[in-house]
């Protein structure tokens, strides 16, 4: 091959290789709900900062990934937590209940569990329903 | 180069290529939360089911992708409506003012913004507060 054909080579299979990467599925999306006791809400900010590793390493080990979580106050006056989050394996059942087993992710739920108020009928997060999905 | 590596290196290009594409930046997130009169809600979700186009086109022109919007019931007896995208462009409000001017958007808005209730001291959808973020 010449040197300019050998180049050309090389960007295609990066090329390839980037939409692979780029495209990859989107096995399952989460959003849910919860409430936040008010005067909570700085404390649970801090537990969630950049700065804290908290459960983030567990997250990722059983392929939770792109974890958001937002808070707004409502009309109610009420203040709400939003999560989000993209699983990406492929037995959700199982990795969710090895991550329920993990002893930090259970210390991790001792602290925040108690700063949130699930809606009524909820233990914890309520799961809400997709309504729109553009990619 | 004998055939073995020249075998590698190609597996290598297509990982540079994999990781470049998987791991792209993402530029902002945004989290927001309105109102939908419940009446309203059955219509809206036929009008954001897959099969129909809407303005797909249009938020992935102007860079907004990994569009979901959630709805619940919350204790207040309120349905609401919780939306989430990635903007992946480099000009967040050229973007949104342009897409702003898409005739097929202010068409749709026309449909969808009726239905919709903001919040108190909103016009329209209310952005909340990131609090946490895991990749």
């Amino acid at each position: 091959m010449t040197r300019i054909k050998r180049l050309l080579v090389c960007v295609l299979l990066i090329m390839i290789g980037f939409v692979a990467g780029y495209s990859r599925p989107r096995a399952r999306r989460i959003g849910m709900v919860i409430g936040i006791r008010p005067e909570k809400l700085e404390e649970y900010k801090s537990l969630h900062a950049d700065s804290n590793r908290g459960v983030r390493d567990l997250l990722r080990r059983y392929h939770l990934t792109n974890f958001s979580i937002y808070s707004h106050q409502l009309d109610d006056g009420g203040k709400y937590l939003f999560g989000y989050y993209e699983y990406y394996g492929t037995q959700y059942e199982v990795d969710m209940s090895r991550l329920a087993a993990e002893p930090r992710n259970k210390d991790w739920l001792s602290v925040t569990d108690p700063m949130q108020v699930p809606l009524r009928n909820e233990k914890s997060w309520a799961v809400m329903e997709e309504v729109y999905h553009n990619d």
